[in-house]
C-alpha cells in the first residue's frame, strides 16, 4: 500500500490545528428530490475554500527544517497553487507557483495574496515542466506535486476520515470528485480501512465529467489514459489521473459516474439554491451524477465531500 | 417589558427541536479587510433559509389544540410566510399566506410547498387587510403577523440566545438588520439581559437600508414613522416598525447605522466570495453598515446574525 490510515491519521494530527473542522450538511427537500439520503462534508469552507489545504499543509508540515528553508514550489492554475501558499506562510517558507500566463487573475491574486511567487509561463506543460526545472535549479526548493504524491494523498485522505467521524453511523457509499486523483484515492483508503475496523464495508465512488474522463476511461480498461484534452466546466477536474492515484483507484474504488455538463450546473443551483452554500463545480459532480444516475443511489446512505468553493461571481454559468 | 429573556429562554426549549443549530462562522480575511472581529451567526442555513423559521415555530408551537385546529394566517411576501407555513405542516395545521399578486414566483412556490394555502390580493394594504379580515371571518383562523407579536419576537431573540453562547466570550456589539424590527427587538431584549447575567454590558445596534430608514428616522426623532415608500434591494427590510418592535427598539437599541445600496451589494459578494455560503441582500446590511462605518466597529469583536439566503440565482445584482 502506497498510502495507510494510519498516514492519514497521523496527516489528520499534523494538520487538525491549522484547517477548519468542515460541518457536514443535509437537507431534507434535496434528500426527498432525489431518493437517497445524503451527507455533505462542505470543504468549500476549508481554508483556501477547498480540501486542497489538507494536502497543502500536511505536505509543508512534513517537511523538516533544512528543506523548508529552500522553499516550495508547485505548478498549478487553481486550489493547490493556494493550498500550498497558504501552508508554507504558516511557517515562514518560501513559496513559488508557476501559472500558466492565461490563469484566471482571481487565482494568480490569491495565491500572491498568500504571499507566494508567481512564475507565469506559456501555457503548455513543456512551459510548466521547463519553469519548474529551472526553479528547482535556482533555489533548491522542493517540488510540491498538486496529486501525484504520498503526503498530499494522505492529507486529502484526512476529509474522509473526518467525515465519517462525524455521522452517527457508516454511510453505504461515499462520494468524491476525481481530477487528479488525489481526493478520490485518499478517500478510498481512509473509508475501506475505517469500514474493515469496524467490521464493515463501504463503497468507494468517483464522480466525474463526461468532458474529462479520462479515470473512468482508465478505470473501466485497466490502463491510465496519460493525456485528454478536457472540456468541462468543472475546472478542478481537467487534470489526468496521477500514476499513484491511478493505481490505488484501481485498486480500491469500487466505481466511476459520470455527469453532463448541464447536470453539473443543475447540481450546483440546487446545492446553492438548497443548501445556500457556494461550490465549484467542480463540487457539484458528484450531485450531478447522483442525480443522473438514480438507480446507483436509490434509498443509500451517501457521503458526499463538497470538494471547494472558489467561484468567478462574475461568470456563473446561468 | 413586553418580552422578557425568560420568553426567550422558553422559546428556544420549545422550538429547539425543530430548528437548526446554525454554527457561527468567521474569516481571518474578512476580519483584516474590516478592521474589526466579526462573528457570523448564519441564519441563512436554518430552516426555510432564514431566522424567521424561529418566530413561525415559537408562534405555532405556542396555541393550543383548539386554535391549531382553525389554523393558522398571515400576510406576508416573503420569509415569515414560509417560515409560518412551514411551522402550522409540523403541527398538521392549516396555514393561509394573503400574498401579494405580484410576490415573486418562488416565494409564492415555496409557500405552497409547504402545504399552505395562497391567497392572492392586489398589492395595495387595504387589499390585503380586507383578504386577511375576510380569511379569518371564515376560518376562524389566528392571525400571527410578521413581526409585532410578543411570540414572534421571543421566537426572534432564540438567535441571539444561542449566538451568545456559542462564543467563547461576549462580544462588543451584537448587530442585526432591521425591517420590522422583529429579530432587532428580539436581540436586544436576549442581549442586553445575557450581559446583565454575567455583570457586563452590550451595545446592540440595528442596520438599515438607506432606502427604508424608518427606523433610523424613528429611532432619532423619537416618533415612529407609520409609512414608507422603501426603495432597496433588500427585499426583507421594506415593511416599517412595528409598534411593539419600535417601543423596545427605542428603550434598548444603541445605535442605528444605515447602509447604501452600493455597500449592500458590496458586502453580499464579500460573503459569498469569503465565507462561501449564500446570504440575501437584507443580509447583508450589517456587514455595510461595518464597511461603510469603520470608526464605529474599529477593534471591536462583533455578531451579526446573517438573517436569511433566499435569493432569486437568474437575478443577481452584479
Amino acid at each position: 500500500m502506497i498510502v495507510t490510515l494510519s498516514q492519514i491519521r497521523e496527516a489528520h494530527t499534523r494538520i487538525q490545528p491549522h484547517i477548519h473542522h468542515t460541518p457536514i450538511m443535509h437537507s431534507q427537500q434535496v434528500n426527498k428530490l432525489l431518493g437517497c439520503e445524503l451527507f455533505f462534508k462542505a470543504e468549500n469552507l476549508q481554508k483556501v475554500g477547498a480540501f486542497k489545504a489538507r494536502g497543502g499543509c500536511n505536505a509543508v508540515f512534513s517537511m523538516d527544517a533544512a528543506a523548508l528553508q529552500k522553499g516550495v514550489l508547485t505548478h498549478s492554475s487553481g486550489n493547490h497553487g493556494a493550498a500550498l501558499a497558504w501552508a508554507a506562510a504558516l511557517k515562514g517558507a518560501n513559496c513559488t507557483v508557476v501559472m500558466p500566463e492565461n490563469a484566471p487573475l482571481v487565482k494568480k491574486q490569491a495565491v500572491r495574496g498568500y504571499g507566494a511567487k508567481v512564475i507565469e509561463c506559456v501555457a503548455s506543460m513543456a512551459a510548466r515542466e521547463a519553469a519548474v526545472a529551472a526553479e528547482i535549479q535556482a533555489s533548491g526548493s522542493t517540488m510540491v506535486h498538486p496529486y501525484d504524491n504520498e503526503t498530499i494523498i494522505a492529507g486529502q485522505g484526512t476529509a474522509a476520515l473526518e467525515a465519517l467521524g462525524q455521522l452517527d453511523q457508516l454511510p453505504d457509499i461515499i462520494m468524491t470528485p476525481v481530477g487528479g486523483g488525489g481526493l478520490l484515492s485518499g478517500t478510498a483508503i481512509a473509508a475501506h480501512a475505517l469500514a474493515a475496523e469496524v467490521g464493515k464495508t463501504i463503497a468507494v465512488i468517483g464522480a466525474e465529467p463526461q468532458g474529462a474522463s479520462d479515470a473512468w476511461q482508465g478505470f473501466t480498461s485497466g490502463q491510465r489514459v496519460e493525456q485528454q484534452t478536457p472540456a468541462t466546466i468543472a475546472d478542478g477536474l481537467r487534470s489526468t489521473l496521477g500514476v499513484r492515484n491511478f493505481e490505488i483507484i484501481r485498486e480500491q474504488v469500487n466505481d466511476i459516474v459520470l455527469a453532463s455538463e448541464q447536470g453539473i450546473v443543475d447540481a450546483m443551483r440546487l446545492v446553492w439554491t438548497r443548501l445556500k452554500i457556494i461550490i465549484e463545480p467542480s463540487a457539484a459532480v458528484c450531485v450531478a451524477a447522483v442525480m443522473e444516475n438514480p438507480q446507483l443511489f436509490a434509498g443509500k446512505r451517501v457521503a458526499i465531500i463538497l470538494s471547494g468553493g472558489n467561484v468567478d461571481l462574475d461568470a456563473l454559468p446561468w
